[in-house]
């Protein structure tokens, strides 16, 4: 594991570290819970990581530059100039040597989480240049081009990643942007043949970056193509920020989200760059103009050559629940200090204790929970198999390794992505009006968290990565190193009803093999019918995606995150004190995603009758009431400072209407009249005079 | 029925009004389509609301006040600006008269559409001052206050309406603003207690209204408290646009959409209004003191007052399904003409070829037609409530579909709004990065879709009215003059499997009816379940919620829109040429939301076994691909005009790439290189300089 435990005999620098929270009207709920907040974020963080984020928060919160108010109206420009400005702030305080990062990679998803929490067009800017453009440059070039990547990380240049056309995003292989040798000069012709070619969304590109990552299809003087390679091109001077000749460098404009990030499109006319150029892991081209791979299988070439994106996955679906995170603790801080009728009039009660809102809010803090032990235990797996890559392990369990973390990933960031959209929704509506203004930053949360849907492979597309490997072991020994797989005759047991008197995860674990197990097999035999039925390979999967194979991939991804959430509340190394509440998190968020798929336990079988879906539904609910209690404990052991979360109504404090009304107060020209007050007071329409005479 | 149907002998002047689509890559969807898109909308507008429609959309058009660009960057203060000037335009065009709602009420509904296409605050602007202020004025208030109304129309004035405080908004009894009434000076005085009592959220009075309809608790001088009653308050000057005296009133800044409409606040300190003010038409304050009303139970006095409200959930559940129209539109149309992937590299099929594609559009599309024609159906049946009212009409009659024109809009409302959620998010993931794009408007069509899940009643908390309605039917005879409810003896039945044989609606609304009365068994049960382990009322209810009361309501609107969106397709007034596509929409609009209830319907014994399941998905499968090639001709009929929808991928002529381009380089500054490029260039960070020296 390659985040740090929290070490438990130095409770007293513990102590030290979390001060407590302001008394207020949220000590009420926090007098209820059954564990202390500061052991659970000790064990969340551990002690070193813990020290990092307190140290980022700390410095933001100090640093002028890093000032704002909740719900500040900024123009698409000026939020990208704060941005860049607070971008070229954390060179300054390279919170990360990369000997931090060797000692422990999970550093740089701590400071990636802190940056995020803060704004995630600032964490998007930095590591977009650092990792995108800097990580890929020093994994899939060579000696050569270290200077580019020593360039950015001392901000001399600013890199981006091109890989995405106008035209084309999900299709990587149909790229059509093309590099074509020319031996008389030694030099590579970047084109872009038409503007549907245009690099287009590349994050830093539209106002910023010097630099960029092009993936372009590569032609040799004989004119064969060797399909999509990655090469350095230039494309602004560093000292003018004035764009190179023949290349139309912009900026894509507003987005929905993220918009202190500048994306930005490139189109290259006949652009001409050294050979040197060519990032040459996977393939190069001779000086006299031959291509040179250690690469039989182009096919393999190509997804070597696009590894370096299989991390990208991983580390959306963390960004994913931290924006969960976030939201949760508006919604729950919320609702606890929130009064809305009661059982008499002038006797309101917070709106926690009302079963609806429980129903709507707990199950998402739940998955909070689950998918943040998952994020760091995918993480754990993931550096594992990039040291056997390094190490040149040519295993089959580095193999196998590889296929299952391709699969996983594919699926993780559908869940991840997903439950955080749908979450964050939630916990707008939750919050009523309040929830609809800027100022409470649920909209900036969902509205930065939604391309989380979208880049790095569109989520349904990404999860037929995971059907398809799954069926292709359908046949094969069904154990793994991970041990998410060894259940394959599970199928055919029906439900055991004699573990309904416990509210564990063990009903769900077993329900969910099941379900692995069932549709596995009703994905294969839809599969075998398209294909009885004449239809080549491409529409039989197509046709068999609904219902079949999307479905198994997300149960496979469910069951893997529930498993391993399960084996964590059972771990010794789990503080006992914390223990009972994981137990209960675990057993609601298995249930509760269950639940959607109880239609396919009692179309297979495995379900019959009333109970089954009688005990899951009653089993939801008094956990969420048993877990109320002990829900702004979990809140505040996941939620940032004040400052970081930025959001009046969810505040540590509780002081809701306070913190908001105070906000409101000091919004821009909140008390002035409007400067086109002259057009209400004079001038005043004629009604009708524009409506035509008949 | 009060929108009009087209009078089909009249075909050579449809054909004038409708111009044909330009020529280009939607050709081929056009073509495939089994009907005349021209005679789809005849059908669906009648003549001559297509002629206001036409009208409106043209006058905005050639209006530059109304021209705008795509993804536009504006501040929210920019925003407000030019939509109140838009909005004193309107004055000028006064679409309709009095007379022209007097002969069509549907007219006004037509016409809010228009405007919510082009943008939803523009016509919540026009539409608080003139419905929301003006005609609450009209009727709470009497004679003595139809000047009010008169300055609002002529624009002299500017009206809101004030209910909703800063710490209640559900909980309407329990506002806090007092207006006590002085015999000395035959004034109220009307007061917040504290900043928690401010008036909040109430659309106009941010920056605009000078006079609100104002809620408060009226005491008269014997100390008596009557309850909620409403005032018109000045809070500001017309000549200056300034406070008056006594009022902090102000902007509450930004929100996640409808940026236009500036939301403010209210804080009153004794301001004295005359006493004929006070709206009087269910309770009045004699000059002496004395506190009359012709209401004996105070209650239904309250019932009454805020039955002014009961129209704006019917007219939400409308705005919903414009905003599913306009994303459809986006969508759907994207999904046709671009190109991902295919059988070979080089062969790739249009994005909507794709079954999951399908999937995950065409039944929201479905949605449009189905929710359409229902809202059309209520609105009908609430203006013969309306004129039933104006009749006085005492009979059991009138008193039951007031009962139930109440069920069926605290129902609509939330699956409206939750249909138009849900859709709008799913066409913004369904165009990649495109739709994150702000030029492409999904965006701001989500962020303005989304109050309408909040305002005007919690989409949850108006659910338990409709479920509390349906209970205290139960044992009531269930037949009433809807036909939404003759079918109490569905109970008990099960899946009729010898309908498997057509696609039809047969089978869902069968369904449908056993889930009604299934939970309304079940939701009874449960209510009874708590009470007899001592639980009072409040609580019973509350913990009757999730799972029982909360999935009544939902299967009951749905049923209901089911219904009748079924009879419409068997109704011998729809033209032949067009019922197969409505009766293949209504079979997947149903059996798409009936697939989300199939673990009730195993739960309950209606399903058992594999059949039923299975049939409903290959049934909603082969639905989506029949409707595939019918998808553009059918936005085609709801879209509006290119200008309005004013989204480049969204476009009619189809030309994907070519408007979003063209739209790209036109964005402001695009190629310019940032105004803080010195930035960059200069000053360089030196990289660790503020990190902490151990």
């Amino acid at each position: 594991m390659y985040y740090t435990k929290a070490k438990y005999d130095r409770s007293d620098k513990m102590e030290m570290d979390l001060r407590d929270f302001p008394s207020g009207p949220l000590d009420i709920y926090r007098k209820k819970a059954s564990f202390n907040w500061k052991e659970m974020v000790m064990f969340l963080e551990g002690e070193d990581m813990l020290a990092l984020k307190q140290h980022v928060f700390r410095m933001l919160e100090n640093d002028p530059i890093f000032a704002r108010q909740p719900g500040e109206d900024m123009s698409t420009e000026r939020m990208r100039e704060v941005t860049f400005r607070r971008c070229k702030q954390l060179f300054r305080y390279d919170f990360l040597t990369r000997d931090d990062i060797m000692a422990n990679p999970w550093r740089t998803v701590v400071l990636n989480d802190c940056l995020g929490m803060y704004d995630w067009s600032l964490g998007a800017k930095y590591f977009l240049n650092k990792g995108m453009f800097g990580a890929t440059v020093a994994n899939s070039g060579s000696q050569r081009h270290i200077q580019f990547v020593q360039d950015t990380e001392d901000m001399m240049t600013f890199g981006c990643f091109a890989l995405t056309e106008l035209s084309h995003g999900s299709n990587t292989r149909a790229m059509r942007t093309t590099a074509k040798y020319d031996p008389s000069t030694q030099e590579f012709v970047i084109h872009s043949p038409d503007f549907e070619a245009a690099k287009f969304w590349v994050g830093n590109l539209g106002k910023t970056a010097t630099h960029a990552v092009v993936f372009a299809q590569l032609y040799t003087p004989d004119g064969a193509c060797h399909g999509l390679h990655s090469f350095i091109v230039q494309v602004r001077d560093p000292k003018t920020l004035l764009a190179m000749p023949g290349v139309i460098v912009g900026d894509m404009g507003k987005k929905l989200g993220q918009n202190g990030l500048d994306n930005g499109f490139a189109v290259f006319h006949k652009v001409r760059i050294p050979r040197e150029n060519m990032l040459n892991k996977t393939g190069d081209v001779t000086p006299e103009g031959h291509y040179v791979t250690p690469f039989k299988d182009p096919n393999k070439r190509f997804g070597a050559s696009l590894g370096a994106l299989s991390g990208g996955r991983v580390s959306i679906s963390r960004m994913a629940v931290v924006n969960l995170k976030l939201a949760m603790t508006v919604a729950i801080r919320f609702s606890a200090t929130r009064h809305q009728f009661g059982p008499k009039d002038d006797q309101e009660i917070p709106v926690i204790e009302y079963q609806l809102q429980q129903w709507r809010l707990i199950p998402y803090l739940a998955a909070v929970y689950a998918l943040d032990y998952f994020s760091k235990s995918i993480f754990g797996n993931f550096v594992e198999f990039q040291i056997g890559m390094m190490m040149k392990d040519n295993s089959d369990r580095q193999a196998e390794l590889g296929r299952e973390i391709h699969a996983i990933s594919c699926s993780i960031k559908p869940l991840g992505s997903w439950t955080a959209q749908r979450g964050i929704q939630e916990c707008r509506e939750a919050c009523g009006g309040h929830g609809y203004l800027a100022m409470n930053r649920l909209g900036t949360i969902r509205d930065d968290n939604d391309p989380n849907c979208t880049y790095e492979g569109d989520n349904n597309v990404l999860l037929q990565q995971t059907s398809n490997y799954l069926l292709s072991q359908l046949h094969e020994h069904f154990v793994s190193w991970s041990g998410s797989k060894c259940f394959i005759n599970h199928y055919g047991t029906a439900f055991p009803t004699y573990f309904l008197v416990s509210l564990s995860t063990s009903v769900p674990l077993a329900a969910y093999k099941w379900l692995v197990c069932f549709l596995l097999r009703e994905s294969e035999r839809r599969l075998a019918k398209e294909k009885a039925s004449g239809k080549a390979d491409f529409e039989a999967r197509n046709n068999s995606q609904v219902f079949y194979c999307r479905s198994l991939s997300i149960v496979y991804i469910e069951h893997t995150v529930v498993q391993r959430f399960h084996d964590q509340t059972h771990d010794e190394d789990t503080p006992a004190g914390l223990r009972p509440v994981l137990k209960q998190l675990c057993a609601l968020y298995s249930l509760w995603t269950l639940s959607n798929h109880m239609a396919t336990l009692y179309q297979g079988g495995y379900f019959s009758g009333w109970e089954p879906a009688d005990w899951i539904q009653q089993a939801i609910l008094t956990l969420c009431s048993q877990l109320k209690d002990e829900a702004i404990a979990l809140v505040d052991a996941v939620a940032p400072p004040d400052f970081i979360l930025n959001s009046p109504i969810g505040n540590a404090d509780g002081e809701l209407y306070k913190n908001l009304w105070s906000t409101v107060m000091q919004g821009n020209k909140v008390l002035e009249r409007p400067s086109w007050w002259a057009e209400f007071t004079s001038d005043k329409p004629v009604v009708g005079s524009l409506r035509p005479k008949l």
